[in-house]
């Protein structure tokens, strides 16, 4: 029987640490997920996923072979393989992960962030298959992207390149998580959109639903149900969510113009309330040489999939470079 | 006697057309120039630079090779080889450039824009010489950007990328020439400056030498000789123009993550006046990650020469990488 090529892609969350494994046209073989357990170091934790991979490998042993291992995680660095004081684990410094990998198996190890994750798998397996020239947006807790220019993800000087979460909307704006003030993901994320809330609660008299929940308690989920029910708050929440992300996604365009935008992530499951409102604001905010050339669209991957998906592509990416002629 | 390569820059300008001959190592072995007469047709311009360019290497032919022709142009595309309704010229529509020099020479021929050639003028003979990832910043009547990432420049989907100059500062800003508002070339670039000198005047009471000159006959030249003579106004103005820049540029690092960034052009001779507060405005608006990690430089070519030097740097780029293993 012929031997299946696959590659072990994990994601490390805040929370679970997924992982599976995906062959070539990326389909998953196998997946589950591990509790992260964040206080604890991070040689426990790829001890703990070593003990799991061999437990996944163990009966497909006979039939697939093992050719990299792909990882996502927050601050990681693709250069250097090292995750740099992440925001939502108790690891300190700069730690060195695809080393710790590296121990355990003769096999190449890549790292990088969920973000550039999501963009390979895009490009390899979903909605950017055959473009060279894209960014995705994840629309989560806060904002990630993923820049693909000429077909590679960029990566800058550092291995940094991508916050577009982090570029400048307003300067005496809402606090950012990194220290700073004013930034995209302040607005353009599941968590800013939940800030437009409270900042229309307090400008605006109508009676709403969105009344009735707490800050701390309120999701962009059910920020959507009370606009797809009419709630006149929540419809102008996603206006002006979209009004901004389109506007300083046409400052990604003038930098880079790319063929597509890809939206990804919890608030972009909001769907069109999202997106109509980010497509007409970016339109009216590009230079005209770029208008009506830019698509916006959803993520061709499932969200579950995705992250594994995408750390699997980092290897897969290569794999496949390396045998075109 | 061993024939010297060399290669054709061409920088077809509002006013007038530079071209001359390159060598390997980026010196000029001839160089002139005509009018452009851009009142006249595509086709006739490049005529007289057949010419040109037949009178330039008569002399040269027994010791020199010409490889191939290089061209920067506004609005040029490297992909299709066009010119696209250029702001400066009576040129209307897309005009066929690269296929009309190739109705003469038989040899390879590339354009693009000015910013675009001046950053691969950079890499291979200036500032960023071994440099992988960085921007070009030229800052003249208006703001261009050249954009290097791994090594390549950055064209985008369409040929068009690298459009720094027209990302947002303010979305109820000033007029910008594209037809849309707040853009930042309206507030950094010579233009910019002035515009800003006029507000200034208008805002405050203080005495100034500006107070003399109508707003079309100011130059950024004036500005900063008035800021070196210690003007008040003068000196608020370039702060403002570094502060609105290195506020931007904190956003391209956000995106790019390159390794410097190189200002180039008129303004950009103001030297301290516009570095200083550009750099310390970049410093305070990067995400801490980035922080102490990007040099702002100027240019290590001469302005006379840089225009035909990153023309010809787009074809020797190519050829240059053509000789590697």
């Amino acid at each position: 029987m012929a031997m299946t090529d696959v590659v072990l892609g994990v994601d490390i969350g805040g929370t679970n640490t997924k992982y599976g494994l995906v062959d070539r046209e990326g389909h998953s073989v196998a997946q589950t997920s591990i509790p992260t357990n964040g206080h604890e170091s991070a040689e426990t934790l790829i001890s703990r996923l070593h003990d799991g991979f061999t437990r996944m490998l163990a009966p497909l042993k006979a039939s697939h072979v093992l050719r990299g291992i792909g990882m996502g995680a927050p601050n990681a660095n693709f250069f250097r393989g090292t995750v740099e004081n992440p925001p939502n684990l108790n690891w300190k410094g700069v730690v060195p992960v695809a080393d710790l990998v590296r121990k355990y198996y003769d096999l190449p190890v890549a790292l990088t962030n969920d973000a550039n994750a999501a963009a390979l798998g895009e490009m390899l397996y979903g909605a950017a298959k055959g473009m060279k020239n894209f960014i995705v947006i994840t629309l989560g807790t806060g904002l990630g992207s993923g820049i693909v220019s000429h077909g590679e993800l960029v990566y800058g000087a550092d291995g940094f390149a991508g916050e577009i979460g982090h570029t400048m909307v307003d300067p005496d704006g809402r606090e950012c998580g990194c220290g700073l003030r004013g930034h995209l993901e302040t607005y353009a994320s599941a968590t800013g959109l939940c800030r437009t809330v409270s900042e229309l609660l307090a400008m605006r008299r109508d009676e709403s639903p969105l009344r009735k929940i707490a800050p701390l308690e309120l999701t962009s989920r059910a920020v959507a149900d009370a606009a797809n029910a009419g709630d006149p708050i929540a419809c102008e929440a996603f206006e002006v969510t979209g009004h901004i992300l389109g506007m300083k996604l046409a400052d990604s365009v003038a930098h880079l113009s790319p063929e597509a935008i890809i939206l990804f992530g919890g608030l972009a499951a909001a769907g069109p309330l999202i997106f109509e409102p980010t497509a007409r604001s970016l339109e009216e905010h590009l230079l005209p040489i770029f208008r009506n050339k830019v698509r916006l669209i959803p993520s061709a991957l499932g969200e579950g999939d995705t992250a594994v998906l995408g750390a699997a592509a980092l290897i897969w990416n290569e794999l496949l470079k390396q045998q075109k002629p």
